[in-house]
């Protein structure tokens, strides 16, 4: 089961040029050198070697490590990325190509990634150098700065060791910072050349990186991940069992900072910026972890202040699983290149400025704190609508319990079969609850807490709709705000619940539901009142309506909810279990308020 | 080998509560509710509910699709992210406390995706709905608009099929924008609805995604992929065999498009803005190659106009490999809400502005272009300077000839075995090109082309280190600009090139390399002309510096290069074949040039 080959690619050869041809498309701020396929150079769009005033800031190297370099092109960051084909140093003439389209008067920094593995030791380093040469001898003003921020290897003997990693993207943004600033070319390099040697990087990966058309490597096999990768495939400094991150933000933090290696002169006290660093094929969800691990152990473990946090995949490994960590020391100049402006498209947006305490109170419920506790409690005194009212319940939540094995019944054929034991459960609580604290005096705050006793103790589908329902009757019988409400009010009421149900639950009439009894009782029940019919009488003959809706349910194709993957014929002859409860306790409660009127 | 089960994780429980603290480091204008784990409400720090005077967006669901929702909370965007846990709707009181704490006199317009499938019937929809009839109840002014994007499914009989994805993003940024734009309620929750009609949406993935805690589905296996796939590990449409993207893209833009199910309203003529989603572990190289091809297939194939692309991963499934593609109908109402400034980190910079043309043509050398034909060919008539130039090329190319066995038999010992033959192809070049063009007459323009006839032939380390070498020499000789070099000149060039190569090979003195024969005769050379030595004696007995610099690498450790990797026992007495060439060219060019300059 090895995903890892797999690539939505065209030719392996071609995905860089293609890569490129991607990017233009997105950014309208870039264009490239059409020198297709040999000569491989981003540029900014607005830039002429001609009329250029600043130093030009160009990086590059080997592809594979999207969205560097190109990714950072833009007005205070990179002015040309040159690019290699995949972990392959660019061409001479692609670098020389690149300087000669964006150099002015003000000459370029050439910053490189130092790449020093014995397959690979004609590198960026040698191929910017010998460019950097004919660029001088041309006449062009050339610096070249070399990032070696690996912390992975043990201090190298010689040249040999540090490799540049996710780090020089921080020094890209510095060198480009102080270039758009304007300063000379010694100037911008010397800040560049600082900044590389303030920074220390390390990786973790969970699986090898695949280049395009080749097999997947079995370095790693399950359960394990490797330490202190670099970031062309080539293996790390061991191989060891998966753990959590914490521990291996842990290791990887002490190794950065370890006071015997010395990579990065950072000690107690120092400010730092932190970089994690996605390498490709790790979800934003996993970098944010670490990142929330990483920031407290380097305040309260390390010692350090914290400045400045930059999480996201900015130097990859084509689709390696895993993370670097890049720490660097920083002071206000450095904080100054790094919050300047820069229009380069993924440098991240949103890192600097004032930090606030980062958790606030959740906020209390408005209408908890002004409801009085007596409007809680049911009332000693039942007045002739609080009687009335508690009647309906009471009919409506027996009919329920009455219906159970019926309604069980009817939804073991067309869904999961317990509706019944679900309406029952409603019914049970708003009964005890009725009894307990519902104001019955107040009508729309007794719907509302019908909807909190259903919410409670239902669950699923069925609750949260039914909450829905008395939540919008609820609202529009407050808005109301008699304290007698009128039958035309009820009416009201129920229209507001049945369109909030459709709403939220995205059904309507014929859609086999329990809206196919309370759509047409709405009707009737709007119909006989404008008829003139006294109140109670509209509201039985409603209650009709609603039991021959349900029953119609027995001839429809299931649209939504429980029954929609039901076929025809094992649906025919069997009614909604939840049109029919809807019914049921509808016209007990009509039934109910009307004995209740002729009575009193 | 199944990589894609491994995350970087703590506990699974964990993932989002530690996702949200790692976004609140990074982002100092996000802060968080502190309901943690229940309540996970990312909102903006720069927003009270007492004083917001705009309508507030919120949105939100279940986690897993980072970096939505909550990356997308900042000025012009979201206001607050309401996060379930990993693909669970967050519970009402957690919407509810969002709402609560953004929403202010102007209300707030919630944005929920569709989803709804079997399992999961009581989604954000309901979740959301009734957050929203219980905020209503409360005083807040509240509207919903619901997304269902997808297209990969047939058109719906009723409310099932049509997922919420990507193409939520664009809605997100569009309400955003209008309610900074200070609109009523109302506009922008119509701006919402209307941009939910206009969009489309279909994915296609290589891999499955894994739940934090879980093993990895099986469902898809070697060379397949999955079209038509949901955000959540759903099963998708079909299951077919891996194809090139190229196919792949035509394929689902021809499904978002279809006539026949008519999912969007474009047309032939329409303008569109396109938005390439990668779903979690895709590199940001094939999201680019998918956006390079799509973007002409919608211009020649659908003939659409592409006014926007936003390629990244802005709605993921976890760590699912794979892409989803949104079309939208764009107009300039829409245009203007996408282009309006955002502080959302997520949402992508440098999408909007001018198209300029998306090639632009390699620049052509400038010293070429200058130079004369004259100088590129060999002189009629040479000089005396010439005439010297030429016996030292003449000597320094037969030494290296004589040499190339001893040097292949040292550099079997400590190397690849082709330091000879290499350097045999070099000499022959250089005496060839010479005879034919080198402007002998000219010292700094024959420099030039030794190095370019070297570079030409010998290829690799050696051949790009001699290359350096050379055009460092040139460009130093170039900067005195005088027609005779002088010996001093002559040794300001020497120290040039041995610079270079240090700076760009990363070697110095004792790193058994050419420059081991290379400064000791550097050295000599600067020392006999300040003391007054006659030139060419003094480059005779700088030669010898030379030698005796070759021979004692001997004795020394690699540091640099090819050795590097040979233990010390198999170095002792096999000089450095680089040193000894080096030594070998510059000691018969000595000895020739005073030869020369005593017969003439």
């Amino acid at each position: 089961m090895d995903f890892q080959g797999k690539k939505l690619i065209n030719s392996p050869n071609d995905v860089v040029t293609e890569f490129i041809e991607g990017l233009v498309e997105t950014y309208p701020g870039f264009q490239y050198l059409d020198g297709f396929p040999e000569v491989k150079v981003v540029l900014r769009a607005d830039v002429s070697s001609t009329t250029y005033d600043k130093v030009a800031v160009i990086s590059g190297g080997g592809s594979g490590h999207e969205p560097a370099h190109a990714g950072f092109v833009g007005e205070g960051m990179l002015t040309a990325a040159i690019c290699g084909d995949v972990f392959t140093s660019p061409p001479v003439d692609s670098i020389l190509a690149g300087i000669r389209a964006v150099t002015g008067s003000m000459g370029c920094l050439l910053i490189v990634k130092l790449f020093d593995c014995v397959v690979n030791y004609t590198g960026d380093r040698l191929n910017f150098g010998l460019a950097a040469e004919q660029a001088k001898s041309e006449g062009y003003k050339v610096e070249i700065v070399i990032v070696g921020d690996d912390c992975a290897l043990p201090p190298p003997r010689g040249i040999a060791g540090r490799r540049g990693l996710a780090g020089t993207i921080l020094v890209h943004k510095i060198a480009g910072a102080a270039a758009a600033a304007g300063l000379s070319l010694a100037a911008v390099a010397a800040e560049a050349k600082r900044a590389s040697e303030l920074v220390g990087t390390m990786g973790v990966a969970l699986s090898v990186c695949t280049l395009p058309g080749l097999v997947t490597s079995d370095r790693l096999g399950p359960g394990k991940m490797e330490l202190g990768l670099g970031i062309h495939g080539e293996p790390g400094a061991a191989v060891v069992d998966l753990q959590h991150v914490d521990v291996v933000v842990s290791h990887v933090l002490n190794q950065i900072l370890s006071p015997e290696t010395n990579y990065v002169p950072i000690t107690r006290g120092s400010r730092v910026v932190l970089m994690i660093n996605g390498l490709g094929a790790t979800p934003a969800m996993e970098l944010m972890i670490a990142a929330g691990k990483a920031v407290p152990k380097l305040q309260l473990e390390h010692g350090l202040a914290v400045d400045r946090v930059y999480t996201g995949s900015f130097m990859t490994s084509l689709d390696m699983a895993g993370f670097s960590i890049s720490i660097m020391k920083a002071d206000q100049a450095i904080l100054q290149r790094l919050d300047a402006a820069t229009k380069a498209p993924y440098w991240p947006v949103g890192v600097d400025g004032n930090r606030p305490p980062a958790k606030i109170p959740v906020p209390m419920p408005p209408s908890r704190s002004t409801k009085s506790e007596e409007s809680l409690s049911r009332p000693l005194q039942l007045n002739q609508q609080g009687r009335i009212i508690e009647v309906a319940i009471e009919a409506a939540a027996n009919a329920i319990m009455d219906l159970t094995e019926s309604l069980n019944e009817w939804d073991s054929k067309v869904g999961d079969g317990d509706c019944g034991s679900t309406m029952y459960r409603g019914a049970v609580a708003v009964l005890e609850d009725m009894k307990k604290y519902y104001p019955l005096n107040d009508a729309a705050e007794t719907v509302n807490e019908i909807g909190a006793s259903v919410r409670r103790v239902m669950g699923g589908t069925s609750g949260i709709l039914y909450n829905i329902f008395f939540k919008a009757a609820y609202a529009q019988l407050k808005a109301n705000a008699q304290s007698v409400v009128t039958a035309k009010q009820w009416a009201e009421a129920l229209e507001a619940s049945i369109a909030a149900v459709s709403k939220y639950g995205g059904a309507s009439a014929g859609y086999r539901t329990m809206l196919d009894a309370l759509i047409p009782a709405s009707a009737a029940l709007l119909e006989r009142l404008s008829a003139g019919d006294d109140p109670s009488t509209a509201f039985v003959l409603s209650s009709e309506a609603a039991m021959a809706g349900a029953e119609s349910t027995k001839h429809m194709q299931a649209q939504a909810g429980r029954s929609t993957y039901v076929s025809a014929e094992n649906l025919a002859s069997i009614p909604d279990p939840g049109a029919m409860a809807a019914a049921s306790w509808y016209r007990a409660a009509a039934l109910a308020v009307k004995e209740k009127c002729q009575a009193s």
